[in-house]
């Protein structure tokens, strides 16, 4: 009853997550099914096409049952990840994609004007564009009027799980957006999913907080009901926070 | 699987709710369904004992499905609370009930040694104890020392809805307790409630966050989701924080 | 043009020091000198009456010039606080003094009901009172009540320089005060020690921050600046916070 | 001893102030002065060249005492802001400036794309550019890379108070940058300066948290004390933080 629509697609589940990090395929696989993602990211220059016979990631995630989004992972410029995508497209037919440019390897954050650049190429060449940005509102209004289909700015870097850095530029470029605004990157663990979901995000993206809790798929589980705790709270409206106690207990008779 | 046990007794839900501040009693039973609790708390004076024929709350949530927790809301001194109690199991058989004894009406932050005085009388006088208190971790050892079954320091003042003000002091009063740790008061939306579980504690109880919720029963869903997350995330151990990037897409193969 | 006044007594600086943990008592010096402070606290268990000949902090800290303030570190029962300050008087004279009762060593957290006690007698027996406690406003008001003349709630625990964990509290503590109130123990850095003087403190009593840091005496001068800081912020009035930007270079001509 | 150095210049204030939004001259005049700054702000489009014989800021600010930084508030494109300063340099000789090129009206944050643009052409043509920025560590490296003589990100939206909303991301700046960087932007009371020196910027630049504090001229008394404190508390090395509690009075004797 209350769906994420991404690019006309719709979608029961607004946690997304990713395929990296985890032990072996087995984890990848039940860790992703308990947290209910419909969608999962992955690296295309991490899939294996090399090694005939090795085990791969269709075997264990049906791409029938899984929107699988194709993500530049590991490429630093506009020509390298739009020369990926076009691969991906070329390879398995994938036209939403997930593109991230990245600035450096200790942070990696995205370059901005070369996601900039690579977006606007993207978009007019037919991809459905969901771009990882930094969490700068001008940033991502320009990209949704280039024509993204969602805004992903970052929450804290990569692999931290340091959380939501900064509420007021997300709240800011959620105010701003007309297309879907996932956080992506920087969850740490339950209450950072919620608190995403909470300032208005339509959905998060994650990877590992899930892979690497010491109980991936216990911790599957708890950023599935984050994101439903979390989506319902705003949906509900919190009380304003007040700087005195209030009764709760209002004594309307007595013994 | 995972059951919270108070006093010998068993609940599968770790959200207890109060009963206080609805816009009636139909939304009262409606939003306590939703939120799964198992426990409720009533306020002794406030029960509707004068006017025969007025609706009681009894009529809408039934005692046999609903463990009945007696609090004491509005009492300010031991024996005020004490005969209160009394009061309550004489009318009502109930042994098990939360004890507050309030300090002043701006911050309804507990009395501490009056708290501690009553609840050695209650426990010696055969009650099972749950008590509101301060999140002083050496008062909280000498509330189970004396035998209260369970320890409800606050999380911020009551109706509030400020949040997990001192996750240290909660930290230091779980690290320490042999009995059951719940926050009391000062939740105001999920992510508060699942911040709470994650750092350890065994259930939360609150009330405003869900009457005073512009949609009560949407935000009853979000806490029984909250709670269960953030029990969860305790439970799979969450990943350590990070000062720098980690790639979630490990670069395994290439295009 | 703006001094603390603890019992009659008025004083240039708001920062109190304590008098141990440096590497030598040149270094208590150097460092008690930079900080601008007035008042030095003197743990009296650690005062070196044992050994003639011996180095004493008499000699580095001429008490003519400082106001010696007794503590009760190490004391964990009223008792064992009572008999220090007796002791501490008949010795040195001391009548002013700080009380701490101690509730565990892992916290270093005030016994809060056995604080009451000591300070009851304390002041009965004549003693200028300055109070340790925790960050309890009720316990704050009835130690006021009393007849303390100083409150001091912790920030943090002792030595642990996480800064002030509930402002909050602090907050609804100095609302409720007539006597000074100083944040006692927990300050990390220069800045919560701003932190602590905004929030409306009279003072704040710190050491390890000032005698753990890199380099003492520079982190003393720090602290000093930061008291001054935020006690003129204070006085000053903050602007108020605004959800969005607000220029400040109104456009009033073109070129 | 310690000055901070800006394109060759050295200064010994690590405060710089914005001159709008005070009541009137006299009041600026004196806010400044009670400052400290030696570096003020002017919005170029603000300077009144219209009115012969209205007062002029120069009339209350000298030139030869302070350094006259020209700003280009109010400008939306890289060539507005080319021009605005080609002017400035026209009219007053000005060569050290600060560049912003504005995103929109709401938020005030810089528009990257284009910020990175006019400080090329800039920077070409010969001028000293120190500039304002998003906290975006990839691209305050590409502004030092084109030649800016100093970096400032924003700590907040302009004119909220805030304060430092992302220390992580001002210290991944920090921690990669040769230039100096400034905090711009932001900073509401005392302890946000305080923090933000803290975290090793060189130093900070704020106009309304002066001018609309209650009393600027205190105001401005306590942001000088806190640039200091935080300061050398950022050079004196902060102890570390701990979880648990550390004696500041070890037991050494006993009475």
């Amino acid at each position: 009853d209350d769906p994420l629509v991404i690019a006309g697609r719709s979608f029961n589940s607004r946690l997304l997550v990713g395929t990296g990090k985890y032990k072996d395929f087995e984890e990848t696989r039940d860790a992703i099914a308990a947290s209910g993602a419909e969608i999962v990211t992955v690296a295309v220059r991490r899939v294996n096409l090399a090694t005939p016979g090795a085990p791969m990631l269709v075997d264990y995630l049906d791409p029938k049952v899984y929107t699988f989004l194709p993500n530049t992972a590991g490429c630093y410029t506009a020509e390298d990840a739009i020369r990926t995508l076009r691969l991906a497209r070329e390879a398995g037919g994938w036209n939403l994609v997930k593109l991230e440019v990245l600035g450096n390897v200790k942070t990696l954050y995205p370059n901005m004007p070369e996601t900039l650049r690579a977006a606007e190429i993207l978009v007019k060449d037919g991809f459905e564009v969901m771009v990882y940005c930094a969490d700068d509102p001008i940033a991502a209004k320009r990209l949704e009027e280039i024509g993204c289909c969602a805004i992903m700015p970052l929450a804290a870097p990569i692999g931290s799980g340091l959380g939501v850095q900064n509420p007021v530029n997300i709240r800011l470029i959620i105010e701003e957006a007309k297309v879907p605004v996932l956080v992506d990157a920087g969850v740490g663990t339950a209450s950072d999913a919620a608190v995403a979901m909470e300032l208005g995000c339509d959905a998060v993206l994650m990877n590992t907080a899930i892979a690497e809790a010491k109980h991936p798929i216990l911790m599957a589980r708890a950023m599935k009901a984050a994101i439903e705790a979390g989506r319902l709270a705003y949906r509900a409206g919190r009380m304003p926070r007040k700087l005195y106690a209030d009764p709760s207990s209002p004594l309307a008779g007595l013994i």
